[in-house]
């Protein structure tokens, strides 16, 4: 049972591989269904928006020049000749001397160029003011065209949509757009010690983790997860999944399908298929070296560690990219992760040449916030749990340094509120230049452990 | 119709006051659904995690003191008496020299305590084995309750469930779990010239962004939106709309409710309920400025700009912090958001005593990744659609200076390719304590425009 040791790349060579998979096909959806998906085409603007000139302000709307050296010591008076109603152009032309009154969002008469604030003027009896501040030409005014114009891009395709993106579909009509098909990720678990977890794992068994974190982690990818199931170490169970997955997902992942037990399974099974190549099958990466990734036809098929922290970590740097792929975007990478920047509570030693992820959790102490590494195997999903996020130490660098600053990739988008604050105050304070962070503590030589 | 000036309060005052609406209640949700709720209870262990001594790699069990001083050039010789099946325990006591084939995740023999590598091994024949490398006591094992042991906190009241705590909640056998309910967030736009996205604005009118923004942003703060409707300017269909709201949601938001041609009506809507109370009205926050926070009994009821861009930057600094306080998270604070260090391209004023949002693109530019305002009036949601996030100016400071170094703070946790890798090589460089930007560029003397 001698086995080679694993034929290792690095993870940028591993990256590259991700370029042989392409977009899924397109499918129109209506724009309540459009949030995260990505777009296929470009979205150009339809016509000049706004259409007419649009007052920001509740005021009075008036020709510019007329305001011209208007003070609060030396106002101009004005006479009020007409409302703007909501949702109506005014064919009002204004002459010398006349304002009309608008609301936010009204449009501008005929010939008005600006909007005195309604805070700017004194009203003096029903149909005279005084404006007290003059307004440039085009003040509190969004003119016509200015938002966007006709035939302008404003989403290329590949984007994937956020909230605003919507807004502006919307203001433009849209009622329904062509986005790239959600990617179906289809998972299972492998080994004979996997149990579900409703039963009680009999001694040397252990409920499925992977099942779970996966999913979850398919769904927080804005992708759509597909369960096969748990197939035991035989051949044929592991090909009947496997194929059930190509048949009902665009991809599949196979937790626990690279360990050195069952990956000669994953590839005998893979290898069966007529159109299929093992692209991988090694990472210099920590936790998560026995990494597998190959095709078969069109569709990517994954193996993962089986450990709950390897399997995470190869999901986030490959699988994420691989589904960012599916879906239209052009990437190699994995989505960006909110950052915080912290101080190394110890020495933490690596090995060159091999990508390190460490878990670490945030402490605050003094003024300062920490990054404290977790211990625990790549096995124990609580130490994923305990952590708030993890270090990446590159191959060209051998380890990190009590007191180094490190930026700490934060596993999600919350985190304790009193380290938020100091997060919150932290960050601005490095945008105003300064350094919020107390000269590093005394460096210590590392040892190699 | 001359009104007075808001009564502006602080950012920080005006989140204080969020702390005056606690959690809903809790319902139970399957393993399934718990991914980004919130937990209602400590989660604790049950047993002792894992409840063997398990092996973390595949090779052979042994007695490590028996390995003691085993080298390439003087392995130890070890007789192999058996195979550990995955899924049982094994009951062989491993008398000197012997060891047992054991695979990843499979259970320790009786007196076992250490695993050797299958890489360190030379198979002589079908029982005999050379070890090359020692093993110090419990290497590649995870020892009975090491992941963690019965009783122990593993996940606090309040904590938002991520995948790897699912897969915690799965290794325990927790099907099921006690979540705070997910906060109904009903939505309605105000104005008389709000028109559907399916329909033509008429002349003076425009289409409904707000509804479209707010409601994905419901969804990405993990809320369920409800839309409630357009309401036109007058008193009682703006009643009649908050009054559905609060009956079929936890929270009611207004957009265009804090504008002045609406204020009155919407201060008046909620002064009308016998328990009610205007908490604030005005916020130094740019653009945002005119906010309403009221209660309507325990119900949150917010009043946001008109503006797209206002209504945005309103909904993420308090209404997601209020979804947050609903779903029983003790905080004020927006999510956080994923963030990109960059340099300002030009001088950027503010005005004191404001807390200013600045939209910007990032642009590479040689080797420098630049921060370049978007241009565009908060009523413009194609601004929003071009910047990547914005930064922050403190209300202490009155500006910004092109060339500095600042934070900005994406509106998703996607960009652009080229960027992303400069954010990860940028990112890891400053883990290193290296500076990734060249010095500044000549700084200018701010200008107030």
């Amino acid at each position: 049972m001698h086995k080679s040791f694993l034929r290792v790349i690095s993870p940028a060579e591993a990256r590259s591989l991700l370029r042989r998979f392409g977009a899924l096909g397109k499918e129109e959806v209506a724009l309540e269904s459009v949030l995260f998906r990505v777009a296929c085409d470009p979205v150009k603007g339809l016509e000049d928006a706004p259409n007419f000139h649009r007052s920001t302000m509740d005021g009075f709307a008036v020709r510019s020049v007329d305001t011209f050296g208007a003070t609060e010591s030396s106002p101009a008076l004005f006479k009020v000749v007409g409302e703007v109603a909501m949702g109506e152009i005014d064919s009002t032309r204004l002459k010398s001397g006349q304002a009309i009154r608008i609301w936010t969002g009204g449009a501008l008469p005929v010939n008005g160029d600006a909007v005195v604030m309604v805070e700017h003027t004194q009203e003096l009896d029903g149909t005279t003011i005084e404006i007290l501040k003059g307004v440039a030409p085009y003040e509190n005014v969004v003119r016509k065209g200015e938002d966007y114009k006709a035939g302008q891009t404003l989403i290329e395709a590949g984007h994937r949509f956020r909230p605003q993106d919507l807004g502006l579909l919307a203001a433009m009509g849209r009622s329904t757009i062509d986005v790239r098909k959600r990617p179906a990720v289809a998972i299972m678990s492998s080994g004979d010690e996997i149990v579900p977890v409703d039963q009680v794992p009999p001694p040397g068994c252990v409920r499925d983790v992977n099942r779970h974190t996966l999913t979850a982690a398919v769904l927080e990818a804005h992708g759509t997860p597909v369960w096969l199931g748990i197939a035991p170490d035989h051949l044929r169970s592991l090909s009947n999944l496997i194929d059930e997955g190509l048949k009902s997902a665009d991809m599949v992942v196979i937790s626990g399908g690279s360990s050195m037990g069952s990956r000669d399974l994953v590839i005998e099974a893979i290898e069966a298929y007529e159109d299929s190549e093992i692209l991988l099958h090694g990472v210099a990466l920590s936790p998560g070296k026995p990494l597998i990734l190959a095709r078969v036809g069109r569709h990517p098929v994954v193996g993962l560690p089986g450990h709950p922290v390897s399997a995470m970590v190869c999901f986030d740097q490959f699988v994420v990219p691989l589904m960012r792929r599916l879906e239209g975007e052009d990437v190699e990478l994995p989505f960006l992760k909110a950052t915080f920047p912290a101080i190394l509570s110890r020495n933490v030693p690596s090995r060159e040449g091999r990508m390190d992820f460490v878990r670490v959790r945030l402490q605050r102490k003094g003024g300062e916030v920490l990054a404290v590494p977790v211990p625990g195997k790549s096995g124990m999903v609580s130490s994923m749990v305990r952590a708030h996020g993890h270090i990446r130490i590159e191959e060209d660098c051998e380890g990190l340094y009590r007191g180094d600053r490190v930026t700490v990739h934060l596993f999600s988008a919350w985190i304790e509120e009193e380290l938020e604050k100091e997060y919150l105050s932290g960050h601005e304070a490095s945008a105003r230049g300064s350094d919020n962070f107390s000269a590093a503590s005394e460096q210590e030589k590392l040892s190699s452990i």
